[in-house]
């Protein structure tokens, strides 16, 4: 696109005005031209408790935090590293170092923009994911609208979140338990090591929420997981996450087969194409931004899923209201989510989605509506 | 939603304003609580030249043109009933007087706003595109945008217009190819009667234009359909569309698996469902939106298609530049395009794309583009 293109199409409404003369409304986009730049930061996200899951425990999680500014138009978005991902501070710096936005005359150019950065380099999923969401929150606030009115959902179809429990000893697990705030109506329990009954039991101890279990690739032996999920459903679990590794396709597929209750892959499927290979051995998805790499493959991602008859889920990781706001923005399609991401810090740097009884409770603010605190 | 989240949503910007105070643009949504209101009205197109397919001819197509007012916004859409397909005016009319609007509060939510569409009746794949398209051209209205920024489309990346030969005797395509306008890069010649080679060759002799060949179901053995199809390849074809009816679905895998050339699905794929269903049967498929009942499931199939690796052609049935245009915003993400309709016709009743040295040319007024004759 030429530049006299780029002022007819986003800069100038006047030519519009003059074909449509019964339209008469503010463009939004009457921007002067401008250029994209993007910057980020990295940041420290201290954890309210010691986070487990079935391979290690944590009290931090490094994220980088990106903006990218158009004229006076800013959009955030934010890169989330758990350690055992493969992603860095480090690596996430080095690999925005080389996202050149400025050559981009139109920031609506999603489909392009993204294509091209997801090319720099494979993996990076995160890094690219920062890019994607800061990206959707600028073209939101370009076009003055949430990012749900430009995918057209209804915001009022957003699901209850659950809440995370992680893994820990059974006793310090009832306590948590009894530490949740009572508003949020699932929990989610951590699973995958040699005590999932007594966790189970000591959860049931103090709660009768229904579970969403997860064992994180931690069980072993096909038959011993599918027992425990029989068992799980009893005790009131209504899906179980990657039951055993992601690399034993056949086993899960197995499992699948003869589970009573949906079994959803997380590590096993990643992006697109990890879709369309493990068809038929999961029932489902967890989809999070940190592994799509950003909301427009996610979206994708739910459209595809739907296609197959399979269920969605949209998690997190240890991230700020940016990047959890925008995974909810998602979340009136899916049928659960996972978005207590941001309750589980203790130094938000962001103001975004809130929980009204334990419900997702969309802000309406153009864009992701995350505002810096 | 109730009408207080409606109105912090999509009417008022104060809230936002307050929450960003960085940002400083009109609402483009700043329009007063509306409800919205669907009008339809038959219409005749005329063809410029009796319009022949593999089985039948006809002078003029039957549609019907819708109008979705909402405030001082207005969205146009159109069904297109060419007679073989199953619908007629009254069969339209009747369908889109089931559809009650006036309920939605936000004519944003086409998710659900045209979900709840479908679902009123099997079919009638015309009569939800018409509303489909309307609804598309007045939500990028109220976000004053084109409907490829508002998908993050590239307009630069439209690919050159086919333009069809009717079906007829070697002689009369002869004669069409000559006259038709010199801009046009690709011929789009239909086949599948017992002369196939003769249309060929008579193409051939005024014409070396690479040729996209399409059989309408006409073939019916498929050693046959393969040997001409290897016959087309050398006489420059492109690519091969629905060779055999479409229920010979083995037959036509069976010619997939061997042809030189692309085989695309027509018939054989309408709806998303189909494309899953016929995975593995076709090289591609060929989208129409008064089979995909419009433009949101069209974006869907689109890719779900290149997740299966699959190709991709935009087609059309006769229709004004109101329907061709909005099929054309999709163009930027497929690899051949085939929207002569408005072309063929001599009433049409809507200014929209253009053509340029061959290659669609987006309107970039906001919606659709197209502006009432």
């Amino acid at each position: 696109m030429n530049r006299r293109d780029f002022f007819a199409t986003t800069a100038l409404g006047g030519a519009a005005s003059v074909l449509t003369p019964s339209l008469n409304f503010a463009y939004p986009n009457a921007v002067p031209a401008a250029r994209m730049k993007l910057t980020f930061k990295p940041y420290t996200l201290e954890l309210r408790h010691p986070f487990g899951v079935a391979v290690n425990t944590r009290t931090t999680t490094p994220v980088v935090l990106t903006t990218i500014e158009y004229g006076k138009f800013k959009g955030y978005g934010e890169a989330s590293m758990p350690p055992y991902l493969g992603e860095s501070q480090e690596s996430v710096t080095k690999f925005l170092s080389k996202v050149d936005l400025s050559k981009y005359e139109n920031p609506l150019e999603l489909e392009t923009i993204l294509s091209d950065i997801d090319a720099i380099d494979v993996n990076n999923t995160a890094a690219k994911a920062s890019v994607d969401i800061a990206l959707h929150d600028l073209a939101g606030k370009i076009m003055g609208q949430p990012l749900y009115n430009m995918w057209g959902f209804n915001k009022a179809k957003t699901p209850n979140t659950v809440f995370t429990i992680g893994i820990d000893t059974p006793e310090v697990v009832r306590q948590k338990v009894q530490e949740v705030d009572p508003q949020f109506k699932l929990l989610k329990i951590k699973l995958g090591r040699d005590n999932d009954r007594e966790i189970i039991e000591a959860v049931r101890s103090v709660s009768d929420k229904p579970l969403v279990t997860d064992a994180n690739q931690g069980w072993k032996n096909k038959e011993k997981a599918l027992e425990t999920i029989h068992f799980l459903k009893e005790k009131g679990a209504v899906l179980i996450e990657q039951p055993m590794p992601k690399e034993m396709v056949d086993e899960n597929a197995w499992i699948t087969e003869r589970s009573p209750i949906p079994v959803m892959a997380d590590e096993a499927i990643k992006r697109l194409p990890d879709l369309v290979k493990m068809r038929g051995a999961y029932h489902g998805v967890n989809l999070k931004l940190m592994k799509t790499a950003g909301l427009r493959e996610a979206h994708k991602m739910i459209a595809l899923a739907r296609a197959f008859g399979m269920k969605v889920m949209i998690g997190c990781m240890t991230e700020t209201s940016c990047g959890i706001t925008a995974a909810a923005h998602l979340t009136p399609m899916v049928d659960w989510a996972d978005l207590d991401g941001a309750l589980l810090i203790k130094n938000d740097a962001f103001k975004g989605i809130t929980f009204v009884d334990g419900k997702i409770t969309l802000p309406s603010a153009p864009g992701i509506g995350a505002v810096p605190r």
